[in-house]
């Protein structure tokens, strides 16, 4: 990419990376939180939020600069339309950290995981951050090939989301026990599925090829 | 709007409102299968969810192809900027309406729904359709007044959410039942969250006024 509009572009996909880094922040935080139940952690997961969403103001002010500023091609547009949506998976993804935050923090000083699936939470939350991660480097070097193997890294979330559910029936918790950690893992789970969609929006930037990204 | 790039940003907004009208027969199905058990009624749900995905991918062609045709200003962009993100918000509301329905398909014949909790379900489904029929509304007639308002009608979702919620733990219910209708109650109430964005995004597209959007 070497004339102004493409510097542009390039600026566009460096908001989107700032994005991604910050959601990596927050995700580490927020898990490490549910793990030692550290409400100044979550606290500063929820605090922090704002700034992932205030990027997502910047990149659409800079988007609709640049295409009042020059001609877009095809190729260039989808450019675009994939940095449109990849924000608004990113926002998202900022968001259910910050669900997460606010599960330890209403919860708080009891700890929202029982003792007995904290191990599974902590692999979540290690899948996640590890995905988070690799999306930072995929969108920094629009690397299709890691995009392309997001599924696998998120089938690990749902095989973990799965574990949990079938336990949660036998363990004896209670309701509400239960419930807290059906819809935490269903956070994280969700979290992954974000990241495949921004995947999937990276391939068909570069490819125009839509047909993966919707189930 | 009159002249022809005018004309086909009324033909993409028909796009969203034919989305949107999917949306409503989705959700109202999917609702009445919940109460009733209407294992044909969810399954129907399920297959014509691809219908509501296959019209987000015109309305992506569609925006290209208007893109590269026409200079679009600013107050131009904005709609279209508006209307990647409302189709991405109804084919998640359309996934929503397609949670429920598998929920049902995955218990069926027992009711996900227990009896004690099937009058809270039977007023967010309601409230769901109410809802979405309101969504058809404002992107048909791009009404300012009813989208500033959809925030209050998603908040009767929010209250019935926090009601089966507080139910939970005290109805006597197992983990599995209270998770299942905490998860069943969580997708009514994301439904809720994505009509108040998409109508965000309209007043958004008219004003340039983003900072309802995003929490």
């Amino acid at each position: 990419m070497a004339n102004p509009f493409h510097q542009h572009l390039d600026e566009l996909n460096e908001l989107l990376v700032d994005m991604a880094r910050r959601v990596v922040v927050a995700i580490d935080r927020a898990s490490a939180a549910l793990q030692e139940g550290d409400t100044a952690a979550a606290e500063a997961v929820v605090a922090e939020d704002e700034q992932v969403n205030a990027l997502q103001f910047q990149i659409d002010d800079r988007i609709i600069e640049l295409m009042t500023q020059y001609d877009a091609v095809a190729a260039d547009l989808r450019f675009v339309l994939g940095a449109v949506r990849i924000s608004v998976d990113l926002e998202r993804m900022g968001d259910l950290a910050k669900h997460v935050a606010k599960s330890v923090l209403l919860r708080a000083p009891v700890p929202v995981v029982p003792e007995s699936l904290r191990g599974d939470f902590a692999a979540m939350g290690a899948a996640a951050v590890r995905i988070a991660e690799k999306l930072v480097v995929i969108l920094a070097e629009q690397d299709q090939l890691r995009a392309a193997q997001m599924g696998l890294d998120d089938d690990e979330l749902d095989a973990i989301q799965e574990r949990i559910h079938a336990q949660l029936p036998t363990l004896g918790y209670g309701p509400q026990t239960a419930v807290d950690a059906a819809l935490l893992a269903r956070f994280f789970e969700r979290f992954g599925d974000h990241a495949v969609r921004v995947s999937h929006q990276v391939v068909y930037a570069v490819t125009g090829d839509v047909h993966l990204d919707r189930s």
